[in-house]
């Protein structure tokens, strides 16, 4: 039998990213977010969730675009800073060494170091309390070539090192369990193959 | 510079999570979910997307709750499982020797061996495309006692082994890199008295 609390938001571990936004430079800014999902696979979605009191706020909602900026072991300082600090106060670019680079689409710009950023265009945003819900279409994936196995082609996001944030502490990804569908993936043959050789 | 894509569903690592359904034993589901995030602070909210074909689009729909279970390493198997059978073919439960616990508030059942389970009522769905978006308010949280430190009296929901999922990948959580605010901590007197003890 389980304890109760009367509710919290203890949906553990979530993502933790740099949102960039601002359609120029006087205006570009960066808010970090662990209230972040993917929502829709077709057209690809995600929303992020914003305190209005926050700099950022006005910024997105006067453009209606932001970009999601993963953010990599490395990235993690900058991750936390951006978070604790405001842009009333600073210009995180700056304070950071991050580097602004001109999106495809979207009038915000990524953040050049980090290994994979998503370009959001706002279709929708919803009050809900403390926070308002911005939902966005995902409408061009920038990622670092490096991440691109040049002997399998394959896509290799593992290399990214990306960090994730769980009850108050940033953390690494660790071992890998197993892939989409192991649970109900044939072992039969590989098990008797083992089996004869003993 | 960063290569393109024209767009996806980049956003990783993201949870892993099984989601209870089903107001009575003839109805009760469980459904592996990714597509969820924690969208308000106060009240505490979170939603979750469904592809309307799902065996527990409906049974959400009709109910208007559902539990979201973390899920633990030791757990990982059947969460993989409830992923890929629908509860049209299987019951779920049965299948993976989970239990059903009967929840505070809500009608859908707990999954007892889940370290943290949120009993979740939907307040609002938004049709996006191939998913619906299910927004909920989390009125309950039922936790593990062992997750309590017997010594602190701290919350450790490290103990709780939870998994993600990375492109295509369940994960464990590796290394801790830092508490949230870390990059603003002063340290100076702790590099004075180490320089002190030189």
């Amino acid at each position: 039998m389980k304890k109760q609390w009367k509710a919290g938001t203890l949906l553990y571990p979530v993502p933790a990213v740099m949102v960039s936004c601002g359609a120029d430079e006087s205006e570009h800014n960066i808010i970090t977010i662990s209230w972040i999902g993917t929502i829709n696979s077709d057209p690809p979605m995600l929303s992020i969730s914003i305190r209005k009191s926050r700099h950022s706020y006005d910024i997105i909602r006067r453009n209606m675009d932001f970009v999601v900026n993963l953010a990599s072991k490395e990235l993690a300082h900058a991750t936390d800073w951006c978070g604790v600090r405001s842009g009333k106060d600073f210009d995180k670019f700056k304070e950071m060494k991050l580097t602004p680079e001109k999106a495809q689409v979207v009038k915000a710009p990524l953040i050049a170091e980090s290994p994979l950023s998503l370009e959001c265009k706002v279709k929708q945003i919803i009050p809900l309390g403390s926070h308002d819900l911005f939902i966005a279409e995902i409408v061009m994936v920038n990622y670092d070539e490096n991440l691109m196995d040049d002997e399998s082609g394959k896509f290799n996001l593992d290399k990214a090192q990306l960090i994730m944030y769980s009850h108050g502490m940033y953390y690494q990804l660790g071992n890998q369990i197993g892939k989409f569908g192991f649970s109900v993936e044939k072992k039969k043959r590989w098990r008797n193959d083992k089996a004869r050789k003993k």
